[in-house]
C-alpha cells in the first residue's frame, strides 16, 4: 500500500509586505514540532507570498487607461480592476460581462490574471500574482534545507478556473527541487503496451490535494506539506506547465 | 493541524469483463484489514470499471465509415480508432495532426473522447469510458456501505489535458455520495471581505491526489481511499462539474 500524508498548518500568521516566508514557513514547522525529511513537498498559498513580497496595488491609486475602462465597459468591471489586469498580462484571451480571461505574464491563463480581492487587506487593495513565483518556491526550499538539512520541493499554489469543467482547482504557479511534469512515455502497461503519449502534472496534481486542506476564507492554512508523494528532482519551475501559445488549440 | 490521508491499495486484480467492481473493492479492502468510516472517498481509476463492465471495443470489429476515414486522413490517427471516437462523442472540439479532443457523451471535453489503448488488454483492444460512470460510483458506495455499514463517497477518476497547460491531471468522471463542487460564496475571509464568486471542484481535486499514487503503467494501482478530506454529502454527480456547452467560451 502506497500512502500520501496532506497536513496544512494552523496559526500561520496575518502575512505583512516585507515578511519573510522563508522564515515564516520554517518557523510555523518548528511551532508544530514538525521536522520536513527529504521528498517531503511544502505547498504555499501564492497569497501570502504576494503579500510578503508587496506584490499588491491599492486600486484607490490606480488611473484606468482607455483600453482599461473599454474592457471595463464591456466586462461591468471596475475600470481600475481592468487596468491593474492589463499591467499584469500578455493579452486577454477572452472576455464577457463578468469574465475576463487573460494570460498572465507570466504565461498563466486564468480569470483577472489571477488578481484578487480576497485576504487582500480589505479596502480597494487587490493582490496580483508574485513577481517570479519560482524564485519564492526556491528561496523557501533553500531556507527548509539550511534550517533543517532536508531537500524539499516547494510549490506555489492559486486557484484557477479551468475551460470545460465548472470549479476551480489548485494549480502550482511556482516550484523549486521537484520535475513539475513526469513522463509515463515508454513505460510499459500490464499487458506489455508500451505508453507512448502520457505525461503527467504532478505539480499541479500535488497543488490541487493542497488547496483541499488549505482553504479559502477566514480559517484559510497557507502552508501544507505532502510526504509520500512520488517526486523526482527537477529544476524545471512552473514555466514547464504552461503550454506554449503556438502550441496551444485554445487560446 | 487538518491532516487528509491518501492510500492506493495494492493487489487489485486484473479485471475482465463481467466482474463485478463493487464486489473487487470491497474483497480489496478486506484483504488490506482496512475498514473504511463514514467520510472516507474511494477512488477508482475508470479503466477497471470499464473493463469489468465491458465498455471496451477491439478495433479489429470497427468498420470506420466516410466521416471517420476524413477524420484520420486530418488527423494521421487509425480509421478504425477515429470511428468509436466519434461514436462516443457528440461532437469533435479541435483537431489537428496526432491529436483529437472531441466532447464525449457525458459531456467531458478529452483526447479521444477517453478512449485509450493503454492496460485494455493488447492487441486492437481499447478502453471507452464507462456508460454511466455515476451508476458505477453509486453501486459501489451501496456495496461499501452494505459490508462495512460506512457511509462514503466514491469517485470514478480518469487522466485528462487541459487548455492551457501541459501535462494529464486526475479527473472526476463519476461520483457518488459527496458534492462534487463546493461553493465558497458568502465565505467571509480574515478581513470581512464576503467571498462573491469562488466555486471550487473538490471532486476533482481528489481525483488529483488520487491519480499521484494509482500509477499509470504495468504496477498500476486502481484503487485509492483518501480520509480526512473536507467532503459534504451530495447526490449531484458528476455532470455537475461539465461546464454547458453554451456557458463555455472554449469550445
Amino acid at each position: 500500500m502506497e500512502t500520501m500524508a496532506v497536513h496544512a498548518f494552523d496559526g500561520f500568521p496575518d502575512v505583512r509586505s516585507g515578511d519573510s516566508i522563508p522564515d515564516l514557513v520554517v518557523t510555523c514547522l518548528r511551532d508544530h514540532g514538525f521536522l520536513p525529511v527529504d521528498g517531503d513537498v511544502l505547498v504555499i498559498a501564492h497569497k501570502v507570498v504576494s503579500k510578503a513580497e508587496g506584490a499588491m496595488r491599492n486600486l484607490a491609486t490606480v488611473r484606468p487607461g482607455e483600453e482599461a475602462r473599454a474592457l471595463a465597459e464591456e466586462t461591468d468591471k471596475d475600470p481600475r480592476l481592468c487596468q491593474v489586469i492589463l499591467e499584469q498580462s500578455r493579452r486577454i484571451v477572452r472576455h464577457r460581462r463578468g469574465l475576463i480571461i487573460a494570460e498572465q505574464r507570466l504565461g498563466f491563463v486564468c480569470a483577472n490574471a489571477g488578481i484578487d480581492h480576497s485576504n487582500a487587506g480589505g479596502g480597494d487593495w487587490v493582490v496580483t500574482l508574485p513577481d517570479d513565483p519560482d524564485r519564492s518556491a526556491r528561496a523557501v526550499r533553500d531556507a527548509v534545507h539550511a534550517a533543517f538539512g532536508a531537500s524539499v520541493g516547494v510549490i506555489i499554489n492559486d486557484s484557477h478556473g479551468r475551460a470545460w469543467r465548472e470549479g476551480a482547482i489548485g494549480c502550482c504557479i511556482g516550484c523549486a527541487g521537484i520535475a513539475p511534469i513526469h513522463s509515463h512515455i515508454g513505460q510499459v502497461d500490464r499487458h506489455g503496451y508500451v505508453l507512448r503519449t502520457s505525461t503527467e502534472a504532478v505539480a499541479d496534481e500535488l497543488a490541487s490535494a493542497a488547496t483541499l486542506l488549505q482553504g479559502q476564507s477566514a480559517e484559510g492554512r497557507p502552508l501544507a506539506l505532502i510526504r509520500g508523494a512520488p517526486v523526482e528532482p527537477g529544476e524545471a519551475g512552473a514555466g514547464a506547465i504552461v503550454r506554449p501559445a503556438e502550441k496551444d488549440l485554445f487560446r
